[in-house]
């Protein structure tokens, strides 16, 4: 198995969870030679003096944000909070650096959505149009060619995956889409939070952000791209104590097929997809199943009264995000889809 | 404050963790004194040689599970598995002993629904027509004569208690309502088994019983008790990596009352009910908050495209088990309701 | 049970885990009556709005941290951070207020060594010079007479307390004492620190303060007050993913006596104590068992080699600190040593 | 990088942990063929029904524990309880196949001591006499040759590693060590024991075997090998509530030489060693940074009184069990002793 000389890539935020699993995923990875790792605070110091966890696997120190830096890599990885990838992606663009983008700049296409859900100004809006919404299982015709991909966010990728084959079939046209979505503490970030202390966390759950998800608008977005015709969806997202891991479970009413016949339906639809697996009978996913992993498992449910109940799990910091990133610039390099990715899962 | 002599009180299955909350809220009380505690393998041992925690806080060895013993207390509650409890109750109410039976045995009405979901005979259908149904929001009139008391199951009593106002109200009518529940796990029960490891539980969450739970059946009957004519309930668990704990999210479509009429009317509806809190404006429902009391936090939301959110919490071996068991018992005895209940949660 | 009028008393610090402790056990408690709740940027909104967990429990709304406010109870209780009492304990004594203290302004007697230590000069010298430390298990006699009692740190408190024994019997003269400790998250505040959240303390382990803690001069004086001479102490502590607990493995070479009758001795030391327990035989204390109660657990084992080591366990948040302050607060009022503070461990 | 055709393997015990463990490091593994993994309860069903991690990763179905079958293979991994592969290894050596024992029967020279600590009849005396101790960083030279090679325990690994520079340079002699280790719960194996709920080890913490652990005889035996004359070891584990990870503090009066001298010795000693890093000037490991991965993290530090502490950290599982399994099965077969190994840990 030979490959191109690899590309040189770089990290905007390399200082948070996503950061972390970026490097985790592309040092090993045979088609990637992370160049550039930035961080405002750390510059100048050992990227494992702040990752512990990198000892010895890399020789870098971070460096700050600059776009100087960054631009003299092939591909830049962003994973930086929203409002600070839309300053510096143009010019990236503009000197020929390829982008992927996991923070939530690029995502919706609906760009007065996007300020009133973001509470900002949105500043590259031409960038905006050429970016390729980076759902690989919908979009691997486009994201080879993409000079900016829009890293999906957690939620919606969860949600979205297993609902692609009923979108496309025309099943969700209409229909009420009830999303209750359970998420590890981690895709909150790496932030200095009384919320988000062990003891405001360990031994408690709750829903959050009741007043409206900035996903909910991606989730709607994402399905319609899939077909669905004025999907209505509801999306409700919950606070799990653990690190890892997203759980979704998605309420539909008046399907007219079985879960049986979904089940054979995402089957067929993802026979060639490396991350997504549908599972068998009655089984139920779990999120210790794929966790640290790019896997997605999926399965559908008859409940009484012809509701069906559509799980999945991903981990949030993989498929959810870093993973996921991986998974794109692979299409965006001509890599096979799953280069540096087939990691079995850790577990528990 | 002065009470009469304390009643006498036994728990039959006193070795799990409902039997050791029992023993937490009853050995304090003012107005119960602990004379039985049954343990098949334990017999004769101390029960702090099982308990650590309640060195010092009693002076008594497990009994053998034995009615005779049992039946020389005034009231006796049973923290058995299901089926456990119908095959002794009977007796002790014969020897006039009154029960509160935390199991599921004797809270269906409909028994021929009750061996299906449970897959056994029923032995003391007779039993169960005298049966109340100890949700005190709901049945305070008829719980203080009751020989027998059903308590209710956890995700019925975290379930139901919000909706109280709303099936009372005909606002439940014909509706769809779909409960997406999360538990701590504690409340599979103190069993030897793979799946309630350490390693199998913490750092992972999951759906469970999407084949249908037991407490559907009961949902549905408390709801209807209520005054919701036919509806029509959706019932998934989720088990969360935490010890106690409960938390529901419901889902209504199409209430023609907003999020805050509902606050104002369950306001209205739990003004003299000293364990549910109907939380005012955005603020949202946490396990944490009720760790280790009787409470149960509730509030309303709006969602897009008119569907109502519904949250509540409560720790499910409080509240949805020992609490409830002796709030009833507090009313059966003639006690105020929330003797010695009055615990501030523990937080974190 | 009749008791005296309540005492009015103040804490200040409200905010943290301790103060939250503070009223978990004051608010029920039938002696004092809670009338001041300090919170700096929360002053003016109401305590339960900081707290969800005490709702319904008391109405009163955070106060600024003002002396004439404070003056107005008969006991105050500090529990801010170190060096914020002391600049405010001498006003409060001399307008008449008792204080407990739980933080370390007050602990050592060699002030220039508490300089050293906690890194900032010590403008309270004089006032330290007539406070009691307040372990009540050594200092029963001179605590109810005290104007101000320093309460001991969670370390020493969990340390000395199974080594009261050996140190009043001479035991410990002269001996290397190596303290390895182990403390839940809770220990390290509630500070908004990357060291602090769910992702930094879950699934990890590790010691911490090699170079170190300022526990250590706290736990020499004690040993010595107890009457050890020249004891020779060294002390690791580690940080365990979990809130709550403290558990203390203490390893001394040469002792003249056996784990038994170190037992024994220990079981006559604190037949009277209601907060110390001796386990009999090889029980060993785990946290679990005295988990959100004032209960001190301690047993001592031979190890090969003439080795001896000693176990405890306490709770940190409340025998190590707002458990052991209501305790002197206690013995300062006059109340019995115990009262409020009888709560049965919560468990699991 | 090119290999010889890849050896076949066998998995004795693949449906524990480290069974688990195993199969994510040598599925993936370019000189190890996976042909066969047993499961006495689960023969003839998928690998993947019991752990759903694998899905995808392998087309296996569980063996029966049966000789014929695991004959087949080159190499054989028992992940067995002890005295399971003292009654098979003996046969599989005969038949020519190598074997590494991850359990404890081929650990311990003195075989009587070994029937007092593990309380059965060992059953293969001889072939215990050709066993080579798999600790690589101590018997480099020997594990290539070997037929049999014990896999060290946990305890032992984490010990022994950090004090090996020491032991060699004769530091040890006669020394009294002190070790206080903690452990993840992972370290007692998969078992449906009350003991290892998630009830029992959450929010808990607790030392155990304080009548003496079955690794004290093998953390001697260890250190006499690498030199040590006569060392005085007392041991006491505790149980951490994670589920990877162990730490190890060690205690040592009266050394020669400074923790920084100590540092660099055993930055020397380790120079070459792919698995343990010496850490640099204060630094303090934790189990978060070695987290599924086969690194040992060490670190000296002065403690008052001449007293040296050592810290070390291990992931339990990897480095403490399979890891430490494949690295020996790497020098065995002729590969780089780090091929498969290179894991970025996982954090967090």
């Amino acid at each position: 198995m030979t490959h191109p000389s690899p590309f040189s890539v770089g990290i905007l935020g390399g200082t948070g969870y996503t950061g972390l699993e970026l490097l985790r995923l592309l040092l090993p990875h045979p088609g990637f030679d992370v160049a550039v790792v930035t961080g405002r605070q750390q510059a100048g110091s050992p990227v494992e003096a702040h990752w512990p966890q990198l000892s010895g696997a890399l020789n870098l120190r971070f460096s700050p944000p600059d776009v100087d830096l960054l631009a003299a890599c092939q591909l830049v990885f962003c994973a930086t909070p929203h409002a600070a990838a839309m300053a510096i992606v143009p010019e990236l663009l503009a000197r020929g650096v390829r982008v992927v983008d996991l923070s939530a700049d690029f995502r919706l296409r609906d760009l007065d959505a996007w300020e009133r859900w973001y509470g900002v100004v949105h500043t590259a809006r031409e960038t905006q149009a050429e970016a390729v919404y980076g759902l690989p299982e919908l979009n691997a015709q486009a994201i080879p060619g993409a000079r900016l991909v829009a890293n999906p966010g957690c939620y919606p990728t969860a949600t979205a995956l297993p609902l692609l084959p009923l979108a496309e079939a025309g099943l969700l046209d209409g229909r009420r889409i009830i999303v209750d979505a359970k998420s590890g503490v981690s895709g909150a970030g790496r932030k200095a939070s009384e919320a988000l202390l062990f003891g405001a966390v360990a031994e408690t759950f709750k829903p959050y952000a009741l007043g409206g998800h900035r996903h909910l608008p991606e989730i709607t977005q994402v399905l319609e791209d899939a077909g669905a015709k004025t999907p209505s969806v509801v999306f409700v997202p919950h606070l799990v104590p653990m690190f890892r891991g997203m759980q979704v479970t998605t309420y539909i009413d008046g399907l007219p097929e079985s879960a049986d016949a979904l089940r054979r339906r995402a089957a067929a639809r993802f026979a060639g997809a490396p991350f997504v697996s549908c599972l068998a009978g009655e089984t139920v996913p779990d999120t210790g199943s794929v966790r640290a992993s790019n896997q997605c498992r999926v399965n559908y449910f008859d409940a009484p009264e012809g509701t069906t109940v559509v799980v999945s799990v991903i981990d949030n910091l993989n498929k959810g995000a870093a993973g996921q990133a991986v998974q794109n610039a692979n299409l965006m390099c001509g890599f096979a889809e799953n280069l540096g990715l087939d990691l079995i899962p850790v577990g528990p």
